[in-house]
């Protein structure tokens, strides 16, 4: 590699770690505040930059805060991926995603409340984020429990909505916990542990008393 | 009540009645076409009236929008009132109130999908009518069943959650069913209300084998 390549290469580098900066920036200001009570002039002064510098790596508000919204999306399907070993029965493996799940839920509470409820506005973008989280999940769930990879879940279409229903139950389960506050999260992910095994039953089994 | 008095009325009764004439008529361009290819020119034309006029009931396109969304959540709310009896058990309120919901759901297929995907860019005031729907149906949830009215259900968070899980759960599906087709109206309100059994079992009876 010539020095020219080199110094491309490290350019990149800041500029990657610049932009990775200014995300965390983003998604801290994001977490404390309403994105609407949020200017481009808060942000460009909580990182410490110029507004042309923010205007250089997002194309305005709107860009900047779905990248910062992108970036938690992955870091919470990261955690919930690091919690689960794949050596824990599975049911064990719900319940750690379940856990990590909630508590990065607890840590970002105001961003996730402000994305699951449509608060900020969500557009053809925060909704692409969300379906994509929501889609890496069910691959997930569809790929993990030994029973449901032996019978085929892709080819059983009650299960995939099962599954689907499922997720939308934990996020709105998750968002009245955030606003009462008078469950323990303990007593949460245990209700959602039990109401999985409930559905993935009932869509494989068939009716009750059937 | 002289002339004066009943002009008055009889003004205020046309004026709504064209404004229910026009809401009619934005659901139905709505529920045919995307929120950004409708444009306010389209809305006019489609009522056969001029911007003027609409401007004079709606401030503006999004505003126009939210009304038809209410007056669209408010027939969802009636429909599904309606179609229970209260005569009937339990489970089969349930299962016609579903019934009911999945017909509303199936006839504006559209419309639901934007609404709940975040598609049309909820703002404050679509997320008003969305939170205003959900909890009218949690309300008549805690309110009907007799065992769920027996025990308190009000001061019970648990169960509280899991019915606005189980809310999410039937959107999320819902989603899916329109999205994929593949199952039967009657398949997928049998799953939902059986996990409504299995949920409202376990907020009230604890955790399973304890």
């Amino acid at each position: 590699v010539g020095g020219e390549a080199r110094t491309g290469l490290r350019q990149r580098l800041d500029l990657d770690e610049r932009r990775a900066r200014l995300i965390e920036v983003g998604q801290r200001v994001f977490s404390e505040r309403a994105y609407d009570e949020v200017s481009i002039d808060d942000l460009a002064r909580a990182a410490g930059v110029s507004k042309g510098l923010l205007y250089h790596y997002f194309a305005n508000k709107r860009g900047y805060y779905v990248a910062c919204l992108q970036g938690l999306a992955e870091a919470m399907l990261a955690e919930t991926l690091e919690a689960v070993s794949r050596s824990l029965p599975p049911l064990e493996q719900l319940r750690a995603g379940l856990d990590a799940y909630l508590s990065y839920v607890d840590r970002h509470a105001r961003g996730y409340a402000a994305v699951f409820r449509g608060g900020v506005g969500s557009d053809p973008e925060v909704a692409a984020v969300i379906d994509a989280t929501r889609t890496a999940f069910l691959d997930r769930l569809l790929d993990g429990a030994p029973e449901v990879v032996a019978i085929g879940a892709r080819q059983h279409p009650l299960l995939r909505t099962a599954l689907r229903g499922w997720i939308g139950f934990v996020e709105a389960a998750s968002l009245d916990w955030l606003e009462r506050r008078d469950l323990g999260q303990r007593e949460l992910r245990e209700l959602l542990a039990d109401v999985f095994v409930a559905s993935v039953d009932r869509a494989l089994l068939g009716p009750r008393g059937s």
